[in-house]
């Protein structure tokens, strides 16, 4: 891409990974990002990114090892705490508080708590070291012609603008654009002006709110920092994430409705809910605190959303949220946002004419975008109610003694190989459809064998025994006969 | 809404209609438009409205009713050619051209024939006449926001701007806005970082293209002028809707592939190609127009769009195609259009609170939104194939004389009761759903009948005719035997 114009609209993680990217095969990389700096605390509210601890896995930092920048993937894992498995808290039949650890997975793969923030951090960081990036904050997209490769941005940075009445609006000329800038991308809608994208979204019904649980009284984790907690309630649930401060952060998850009830009840109530369905919760964070979190903090929507094509000519691709928001319940948004950038610069990379390169990423992602949406959705299910399932710990407990006593036949739950490889997604629902179907034939097998062995024992019962018992009951009738 | 400030975004004949409805409550009304005045022949291109003829019938026509307004309502009229039914152009098994008229309705209604620039036109003529409506041209929604009901506009009509090289930003308050500005609307696009909308749009595998068929040598129309049309090819067609100046405006719809193959193949093919699925076409429009016209003439794809809600808060609402675009084939888009409006200032009479109205407008009026919108999809079918067919002509033969004949069974086609009535789509669709299972219970009794029927004869034959027969046979044998 030497000498080629890159536009990144958006500098959050996947914008800013994208830019790293274009730089490093040469190109002139301008980044536009329409809010502040986030790395100028003065400037940048608290709230400033929504959704602030995530979780980094296999395709997360195998899209930053693909940079070959080793120093960068360093600084980033340095900044992450692993968690090894999940910790399910509920409370027993006689009312005391359990802790139930299950491990993520049979070879000690681990998931990464990370703040956003620190991880966009290091990216930008890294970007303002590159002399070919340029970062532009505070400029927001108006409109874009992607025939004649154009876009305009109006200047909302009002320091360097002498007019401040007037918001100033500048064009600039790109040979590539690359949206990334999140699920209301203005990228997406300029672009679905000019490719005949088919679009789908939704809002499923569940808001979420976060909370801080705070380090305990010797300022140390309060839960175990080296899990992914999570207090399952079937329609609702509440997880929490280690920081590297010692606090977590907790989101709670559930229906409108359920949000609506808490709402407009009295304080005493949020308590008791949680005290019945999150037990020991409220031993961290203080009644009190919990309340003015729930008030103070967004309770906000979960939005899911499916297009294609992911691109326009040669002129324009979208990645991340802006093509691909899911629900958060997989931990894969991100990491599939990053994914995406690797995939579509081995696009590039593999054909020289972008045109094709962006159609062959289409091709290829949408597809495998469309699959980790279905099971993001799929595992809130899983989360807020089956981890506590005899079934769902027996086909664990099956999958995981397969793959580890017998790895040549390639067994894998579809877990790890979301989390912990590069399979493409869609080729993991394609393994997983076809261990269920192995599985449920083995089962089936067993029960058939099972049942079987059982005739076998009623015939020998009937046929054999019966014989004899006959016989003497002909004795019987007969002696009373004579 | 006497005082209130609404605010109308897009001109076209659904906007200038809420703008007319608004003005007409004693609102002062504002109408934002993206593009040109219409009726200003020097600034607009030939080809800006790209759907230049329509087919108004009892939902467009009953919206512009309830204005009150008779001058207006016979001025749009006068503008119009009534379609009294459709005609099936085919060629017979000897090669033959043939014309089948199917008329529309059994009671003699119809269908019109609008130019939509003609009655755009007569809809702005009648708001400039009104003191409380202003109108802005070249004004493009930029931004929103609709908690503090504000709208940004840029200004790109040139004549009063004085720094004609920055652009012009003016921001406008509103009480409601009202966004009419099409399938890829602004309105929507920022309304949707609001309301937490459900959105699908999907491209259908069809595009269209239109021509002129000029009037013939002596000036008159060159076929029927008081019918729509239709040269049904199985999976493309082309129609012709006759114009005031005695031409027609035809339309190719087809998939895909079909263009592409036309579009890559020798002129003298194309005409090939209408001379074999479209008899009689070229003896109207010469070969070298036709050529001309299919290269001139853009290629256009076709859009489906579902979302709800419709509105969010007391601030903003959309309606037709910004909401509820559809394929064209049931010719209802514009009337659907005029409809909403006409339904959402019902609400807005009918409830104070614009909110509550607002709520019970999306209620109603997204479920009938996505009913049109699935039979628009259906209609495409029965249009380009479904009307030879001899099973379609039987129900709808059946059907119409029950309407006829039998009034009070409230019998009545579906085609009648969209294009004739102003009865809730999605009541229409129960209705016919009905129909259908009526039809279909006839048709199995009647089927019945004549089985029992049947089965009675062979009954009989084999019970009572057999037994003379068996008698017969055992005499023969005893005969044998003695």
């Amino acid at each position: 891409m030497d000498g080629k114009k890159v536009v990144v609209v958006g500098a959050g993680p996947v914008g800013s990974l994208a830019a790293l990217y274009a730089a490093s095969r040469g190109a002139d990389v301008e980044v536009y990002e329409l809010r502040n700096d986030l790395r100028n605390a003065e400037t940048t509210p608290l709230n400033f990114t929504k959704s602030i601890n995530l979780a980094l896995s296999e395709r997360g930092i195998n899209a930053l090892r693909s940079t070959s920048n080793d120093k960068l993937l360093e600084t980033v894992l340095e900044h992450t705490i692993p968690m090894h498995g999940r910790m399910i808290h509920t409370r027993s039949a006689t009312g005391a508080l359990t802790e139930q650890s299950q491990l993520y997975d049979v070879h000690g793969r681990f998931q990464r708590s990370v703040d956003r923030g620190v991880l966009n951090g290091v990216l930008l960081d890294h970007l303002d070291s590159l002399s070919n990036v340029k970062i532009f904050f505070q400029h927001k997209l108006t409109g874009a012609d992607f025939r004649k490769k154009k876009a305009w941005f109006e200047v909302t940075d009002k320091t360097n603008n002498i007019d401040a009445d007037r918001p100033k609006e500048i064009e600039v000329d790109f040979d590539l654009l690359i949206g990334a800038d999140g699920a209301h991308s203005a990228t997406r809608y300029h672009m679905m002006k000019y490719a005949r994208m088919d679009y789908h979204q939704e809002y499923i019904d569940c808001l979420w709110c976060e909370f801080t649980m705070p380090p305990n009284m010797s300022g140390d984790f309060a839960i175990s920092p080296h899990h992914l907690h999570i207090w399952p309630a079937g329609s609702f649930m509440f997880i929490a994430l280690p920081n590297l401060d010692k606090s977590f952060v907790c989101t709670l998850f559930g229906p409108v409705d359920m949000f609506v009830k808490l709402e407009n009840a009295p304080d005493a109530e949020l308590v008791a809910f949680f005290d019945q369905h999150f037990p020991g919760v409220t031993d961290h964070i203080s009644p009190d605190d919990l309340i003015a979190q729930f008030k103070r903090n967004p309770h906000l929507p979960l939005i899911n959303i499916k297009c294609s094509p992911h691109h326009f000519g040669d002129s324009v691709v979208i990645v991340g949220d802006a093509a691909n928001a899911m629900v958060p319940f997989y931990g894969q948004g991100m990491n599939a946002g990053m994914e995406s950038v690797r995939v579509l610069f081995s696009k590039l990379d593999e054909f020289p004419n972008a045109a094709e390169a962006l159609t062959k990423y289409t091709e290829e992602r949408s597809k495998d975008a469309h699959v980790i949406a279905d099971l993001a959705l799929g595992n809130y299910i899983e989360m807020r109610s089956s981890v506590t399932s005899r079934l769902y710990k027996l086909r664990k407990y099956i999958e995981e003694r397969l793959d580890k006593y017998f790895p040549s036949l390639g067994w894998a739950t579809q877990y790890s190989r979301v989390s912990f490889s590069n399979m493409r997604y869609s080729e993991v629902l394609k393994r997983s459809q076809r261990q269920k179907r192995i599985l449920t034939g083995l089962l089936l097998a067993v029960a058939a064998a099972a049942l079987s062995g059982s005739l076998a024992a009623i015939w020998l019962y009937v046929v054999r025994f019966s014989r004899r018992r006959r016989a003497m009951l002909y004795l019987v009738i007969q002696q009373v006969k004579w």
